[in-house]
């Protein structure tokens, strides 16, 4: 079975030493936020994660969701273990006091969503898309709308969803069909079926509330005819007791390759009773203010995972004995290519993570900062960042399952050691809440696009501020600059190809969203070797330079090769017509 | 579901128009087996494949192989259909008909073996273990030994297992401890227990031929005290008729991530009756016999998964309507990305294919060339490009059912859409007859090593010779040329470090095999090209000239970084003790 350990020391190291985490309490909102509290915080999450979830991981994926008579039984334990959770606050943690939260960082929530994500990414679903229901609702609904439904959603007594996808209409979502027809008592009548619903049915929660994508009757067809409801699964009285059932029932649960304790819930919308969110034909807007931070949250669970493979990984290769290595050791960790390995899961995990809490530290400043200079600027790095953290998480996170799998040899592949589990739970990351390939459409289409390339701009000026004069880090300084140059001059390509052949610049859109990925962690590398010679713990400094040794040198040199891909026409080659291909 | 429609008219294409399987008949042994007679055979096969054995494919997953009271029960169907696919002589089809084989090409059995494994690679596994034990006793047995065990095993009536793994023997087979005693008789009493034995037990077939790798009483400790034995399920009386059943049971079966209509057994050899197979202490080399043809087996296995990713996927991309592309395009082939998808799997698939049919003749000349010399020659070849297929076609099946997934977006993730499972049956093929770094190591430390680096030698003069000059087809030969110099470049440096530091070597074998076998694919590609552009169809030439474009402007080129990292030393990487990693 894998194991967990919070890797608390890792976490600290990237919070306090390599971001200044303690800046947050500069911003008021934050001022309680030291980083003792936060410290504290993570402690005390990491030993009931560890403690209480993690146990459940492997069992879940075994005994998985049922569905009988419309009622979805989740695995032995997830109740049991939901409530501890939500019942200790962390549900709610970072949303705001006025409305349930405990009003602490974002941040640490996304600290505490990757350890959840290790533990159990199946089990994490539940408390995440939650938060991703009450996120919709602050964003966009009424005063009367947030009082009924979010101080439960904050504390986790209700559990949320997210209603977007239908058969024909998935990452192409004007084409959604469910219709919602005014009763002319406020309320909407809602018709129609979603597939693919995460925690669409439960008996984890008193109550779950929907967050609905339809389209009202006298609303155009195409994206902009959208609009988002709340269907509550229980109507709410106004008291806030519950009320009669609505019609909205589960019909069916998906068999998946992984995430098995998740439920996965085609829901039939019957009449149900709901209730616009925002103003009509804005749900498309509303909506993306949800998913961008939803996806946000779907790089948290594939850092979870890296971190999960990584740990099990080094475990298993220091533990097994097999042939006696070149340098005379033992186990198979100092075999060279088992050490490669090694090496690469942990150059990537580490990085991404830098990656990753950076952008919940942009996503605070961008909510709480008092100058909306600082706002702006911040919230162009969450722009930026979130096709990054999304896709570069996720497909480390497939590709460190394999890895792991690996390094167990024939083993990975049985069950019972439990890494293959991660290979089959990493892969709905790359699909769910946009593909990576729409990830890397939303980089080079939008976000390069934006504000005239202010975006990327503010990174290549902060990368080479960075990257410059550091004599005793030039092993990654340089072929950093190096690399930045090169993302550089192929993002000017592709700002200007788009507008002359889009096919180009959409052809090499993952490749470029990988250089650009690889290039942010060779920022963060070096940030982390300067903050690791500042250490006086020489083993975590030796472990720490050494793994940026290896990204420097064999993993940042595949930027140059990823943007001379890049800036290839591909015209030529989508020249055959579809029907010859 | 995944459908699977043999790819014929590529099979034949490559057989005929890029390898010049004709060739074969100029060898007295082969001489009937004539371009014709090999076509109307594969047709035939490719139409029971497709017709009988992948329809078995989906519900062999879901139900998988139970184990009751020491019998194991295969999936419903794998019964009738193995009895069929024996009783029309495919089992035994490349094996000498003097052992009551059918004495066809052996590159003929590859093809065959790529379209079972596309329709059902777990299925494929009971009949490929019988011909890797067919192999086995071919090669060291004595003449009473192979009258005994081989005509029934040639006719696939008695299936066979290789019985190598124990806990603490993996990569590391002189780790073996399964214990023969001399019953005094001529033959062994065999105790100890083995793992991951694939088709261990079952009731597919009347009896079951264990070749077994152990350590008689009197032989020392290490890889040079093993010998191989034959150890029927049931004892084979001196008539041929079956008699007691032996002391050999099947303790425990595994679950396993994929191929779960294969079962992988635990057996206990309890004082079981078994006979050497070959002299005392020559089990290792004699394994070795059988485990390189079982290595390029894995190889086809990828192959099959590598089509059966790739036909899905297109055919998906080509149906599936989700948003307009930039050209207009109505489904989803039309949008770039999706584009570089398909055009990534074709030029793995199709130029993995000819690597693997070359490496077939390769091992039809070798064995029946009446020239020793070009036996030699042959017999190089197959040593030099056994680790390629293998790895190469193995890594590839697990990137191309990820890709495949990925192209269907979160419907590839529901089990009902079929390819899910191609990734989960493609993991065990990285790992198991030496896992992708064992055959790293073949390659750079044996391989390269050989008669003074003769194997590589060969390797750099053809494809050199073959892309010298070619100015219509430049756009490939001119960067085969390129990444031809890179890699005799690395193979240099590779032979030199390891005289002197084989961590050097050792760290950089994964990346040089990969860098290795796109050279290869290049060269595949340069003479698909050429065969192409001779062919009357328009439609097939436009398809093959796009994807050898694709391949030549952005997998190429992966070479050169690959090779750069070889050279790179790894001795400071490796300093880290690994107490402190």
């Amino acid at each position: 079975m894998a194991t967990y350990a919070a890797p608390v020391r890792e976490i600290q190291f990237v919070l306090n030493d390599v971001l200044n985490v303690g800046s947050l309490t500069e911003m008021p909102a934050l001022a309680d936020a030291t980083p003792d509290t936060l410290n504290g915080l993570i402690e005390e999450a990491a030993k009931f994660i560890q403690g209480q979830v993690a146990p459940l991981n492997a069992p879940g994926d075994a005994e998985g969701c049922k569905l009988s008579n419309g009622e979805v039984t989740v695995p032995k334990g997830f109740i049991e273990v939901y409530k501890q959770y939500q019942e200790a606050g962390w549900v709610g943690i970072a949303n705001p006091s006025e409305w349930g939260g405990a009003g602490l960082p974002y941040t640490l929530a996304k600290v505490i969503d990757e350890m959840l994500c290790s533990a159990d990414v199946a089990f994490a679903l539940y408390p995440g898309l939650t938060v991703g229901c009450f996120e919709g609702i602050l964003a966009s609904g009424s005063d009367e709308i947030k009082q009924k439904y979010l101080p439960k959603l904050a504390t986790g007594e209700w559990t949320g969803t997210m209603c977007l996808t239908e058969p024909q209409a998935g990452s192409d979502l004007g084409a959604v069909k469910t219709k919602a027809t005014p009763n002319g008592d406020g309320s909407f009548s809602l018709e129609g079926g979603k597939i693919f619903i995460t925690s669409g049915e439960h008996q984890m929660a008193d109550n779950i509330i929907h967050f609905v994508l339809a389209r009202a009757t006298d609303s155009p067809a195409g994206v902009k005819g959208l609009s988002t409801f709340v269907v509550p699964k229980f109507l709410v009285n106004d008291d806030g007791t519950l009320g009669a059932r609505n019609k909205v029932t589960c019909t069916s649960i998906e068999h998946k390759m992984g995430i098995h304790g998740s439920c996965t819930c085609s829901l039939q919308f019957d009449g149900a009773q709901g209730w616009l969110v925002g103003a009509q034909n804005t749900g498309i807007q509303n909506m993306f203010v949800m998913m961008n931070l939803a996806r946000i949250l779907v790089g948290m669970q594939g850092l979870g995972l890296c971190e999960l493979a990584t740990q099990n990984a080094i475990a298993y290769a220091k533990d097994r004995k097999q042939g006696k290595a070149f340098n005379g050791g033992a186990t198979i960790i100092d075999h060279p290519d088992v050490r490669r390995m090694l090496l690469t899961m942990k150059a990537t995990t580490e990085g991404a993570r830098v990656l990753a809490y950076e952008t919940g530290m942009y996503v605070d400043m961008a909510h709480h900062h008092p100058d909306p200079a600082v706002r702006e600027e911040a919230n162009d790095w969450v722009e930026l960042n979130t096709p990054l953290v999304k896709s570069f998480c996720t497909d480390a996170a497939v590709e460190l399952g394999s890895t792991a799998v690996q390094v167990y040899g024939g083993h990975g592949f049985i069950r019972e050691h439990g890494v293959e589990q991660i290979m089959r739970d990493a892969k709905i990351l790359c699909l769910y809440e946009g593909t990576n390939g729409i990830q890397a459409m939303d980089l080079v289409r939008r976000k390069l696009m934006m504000h005239n390339g202010r975006l990327a701009q503010r990174f290549f000026a902060k990368v080479r501020s960075e990257s410059t004069g550091d004599a005793p880090l030039g092993f990654i300084a340089k072929p950093l600059r190096e690399a930045l140059d090169e993302l550089e001059k192929t993002t000017a390509w592709l700002q200007e190809s788009f507008k002359t052949n889009p096919d180009d610049a959409g052809f090499g859109a993952v490749d470029f969203q990988r250089a650009f990925c690889l290039t942010y962690l060779g920022y963060n590398w070096l940030r982390m070797a300067k903050a690791a010679i500042n250490t006086n713990d020489e083993t975590f400094k030796a472990q720490k330079l050494n793994t940026a040794q290896f990204f420097a040198a064999r993993m940042l040199p595949q930027v140059m090769s990823l943007c001379a891909n890049v800036r290839q026409p591909a015209s030529e080659l989508m020249a055959l017509d579809a029907a010859n291909f």
